[in-house]
């Protein structure tokens, strides 16, 4: 089966309108194994659309056009997907008493132009809107193709897709097998080194397949199998996941949609350990994703922004020679900031970091994405020196994400 | 002119990843007052990516490809381009350098892989890369078409359309009228208020437009006005802007893609006075804004995230009665943030943070959202009590805004 989306809104091309619609229902059209092959996206144009839909007809089985469905003169859905599947509309009674229950609620005279929201094509299948007045419209075209039409609003979209689209298109389009994807989150190294370690694999082909996505601080892999049950598609997932780790190992630091700062989270709470963090060049964006977590005041007890020279020697002791000598930015701060920061707050841990984020307070010797890192535990001190591209906010991040995946391999002991 | 988007990657049709190139892309367009009338994504697919080019490059004058430029297997952009312009690619000197350069900056060995990306079409002008190591193309096809390929990640194509493309498109594409836009940003408001407030703007006609757009700590009011000249929509934008600002006054913090730690940041230098922030249920996060300005060094001395009350009497010297007698989360202790991490820090200002990022940590009295927020500065204390709305991020994003806009008020002595 093969599906494909149709945006309509001239909203989203002059780019008001960031469009989630598109990722709600991909993902949906994903979870129920039918392959989806193209998004497009057209202005309110009786033209442009028409020859969009028709074009999306002939070559997929299922078409899910979203938008263009309201009450203005704006809204040509309706009326061209009457035109391009030569049906008629029909003033439909049961879509007109909703529209007019929808105003009385609000006690709000219906206005006229509403009643354009009630000609629906005839032989159409009715998906009632119970936030707004448009309906979705699910319109066999012939036995095997089907156009459904959904409200451009998403609180209005996303109710009907769960409650009735979804469960039509599991039960007449899914087929007989079953998609499950698994994420595999990998940092420390970069993209082209990942994808040197498993370029095998990422020729794979279906049923089971990898792909690589580099974010900013992580390497996705993204593996996607089919099958006919569930069991069946995550026994094919698990087998090359095993690969996957014994290749990446310790780079590897999480699944699906965790974040470093959550599986640092589960240690703590079984380990019963605290930490406390001094920051310089991440400017406080390392202590803001470890309270991302809810609870994280059980094991995160103080973070210092010591963003000054003053207050790194007044409050954290660090010598004025130390910093003359070595500068801010050196291996011999990184590991004093994580050494009294942790006697400061009297923690099992402490993390320093200092770095240069850009794009001023470079010096010759000391690049933009220089960064020092630095762990203090109980019975040693783990250091490292790294040297991160991009912008500001990229270096920002991405020294964040080594200082907690120093503590996440600290925990793990990997490092 | 008409133009169209392409956005190349399986991972968009699988929902991964919100399209936000489109959005920035579209504005572009829309302020060069060129048009666009479509967005398509494929996947990573010859046959599909093939058609879809073929069929951009027949309707439309400029062709706009995103993605698919990396170095691995799953990158055909330059394959397919090729294919469909019937052009060579050929090895680019110019562009291997900057690909080796890119990983000598880092002292990694450049993979094999990355030799892909300098493979390029016979007759593009190359677009640097100064974030990564796919360049842009711009692909002449006749007298007439342009073939335009960017890489997908944000942060590598946003710069080289600043600087190159975005020129090179005004130079030989722009129509003969201008499109202006400018955002008017507001906090301290909810959405319905300030829809209140401007109802009557928001009925506005073309030429001069408005929108309303919420975001998590910001309203945005959107006017956009069309003229021959940029002057004349200037002027009409100027005029709409005034009435604006005559409604929501000190509610106005910015324009266009302006954040408050710009904004702060300005003043900052100005006055070149100095500030400090202990923040408790924001995280980190105020700290880690004022830090996204390079340069905040010169007047951000130090942040503490007090996130235990052990770190907020033995740093902070708030005393243990008052923590029992009010709570963590209370005026008082607020107050005592902003006094003494100005005073421990010798700044002329201090900010001090309070309150429940939920979901956790709640009481009766204190429900998630709350949050006390007290600026100290020379001869006064200011001081404020809110309540958010949302879930713990929105929270922690609003009370930061909140307190950062106190910041901005006490210097236009707005409060």
């Amino acid at each position: 089966m093969q599906a494909e989306i149709i945006s309509i809104g001239t909203e989203l091309l002059l780019g008001k309108t960031v469009n989630t619609n598109t990722v709600y229902l991909s993902r949906i059209l994903v979870s129920l194994g039918i392959d989806l092959f193209y998004h497009t996206t057209v202005g309110d144009n009786r033209t442009r659309l028409f020859t969009v839909l028709k074009r999306a007809m002939r070559r997929s089985d299922i078409v899910i056009a979203t938008g263009g469905l309201g009450p203005t003169v704006d809204d040509i859905t309706l009326e061209i997907i009457a035109q391009a599947t030569q049906k008629k509309l029909n003033l439909n009674p049961v879509v007109l008493r909703e529209i007019k229950k929808h105003f009385q609620d609000r006690q709000i005279p219906m206005p006229k132009a509403n009643i354009r929201q009630a000609l629906i094509p005839e032989g159409t299948r009715v998906l009632k809107n119970e936030v707004g007045t448009a309906p979705g419209l699910i319109i066999p075209c012939n036995e095997k193709k089907v156009l459904i039409a959904l409200p451009g609003v998403p609180a209005e979209m996303e109710p009907m897709v769960q409650r009735d689209l979804s469960p039509y298109l599991a039960k007449n389009f899914s087929g007989n097998w079953v998609i499950v994807s698994r994420i595999i989150r990998i940092t420390g190294l970069a993209e082209s080194q990942v994808n040197q370690k498993v370029k095998d694999l990422l020729k794979s082909k279906p049923p089971l397949t990898v792909g690589i996505y580099a974010h900013t601080d992580n390497i996705e892999l993204n593996i996607t199998a089919k099958a006919e049950s569930k069991s069946k598609a995550e026994k094919l997932i698990a087998s090359l996941e095993r690969k996957i780790h014994k290749r990446l190992k310790k780079y590897i630091y999480g699944t699906n949609q965790q974040t470093l700062e959550q599986i640092i989270a589960a240690v703590f709470s079984k380990k019963k350990m605290s930490l406390a963090v001094a920051e310089s060049c991440t400017g406080g964006l390392i202590s803001q994703r470890l309270t991302n977590i809810s609870g994280s005041s059980k094991y995160f007890t103080l973070g210092i922004v010591a963003y000054s020279n003053q207050t790194k020697q007044s409050l954290l002791g660090i010598p004025a020679q130390t910093l003359t000598q070595y500068g801010a930015v050196s291996k011999e701060v990184a590991v004093l900031l994580a050494k009294n920061v942790r006697q400061l707050a009297k923690t099992d841990l402490g993390l320093g970091v200092t770095g240069i984020a850009g794009p001023t307070g470079t010096t010759k010797d000391k690049p933009v994405g220089l960064a020092h890192i630095a762990l203090a535990a109980p019975r040693k001190i783990l250091y490292q020196e790294f040297h991160f591209h991009g912008a500001r906010a990229a270096v920002r991040q991405r020294a964040s994400q080594a200082a907690l995946d120093m503590l996440r391999r600290y925990f793990a002991k990997q490092i």
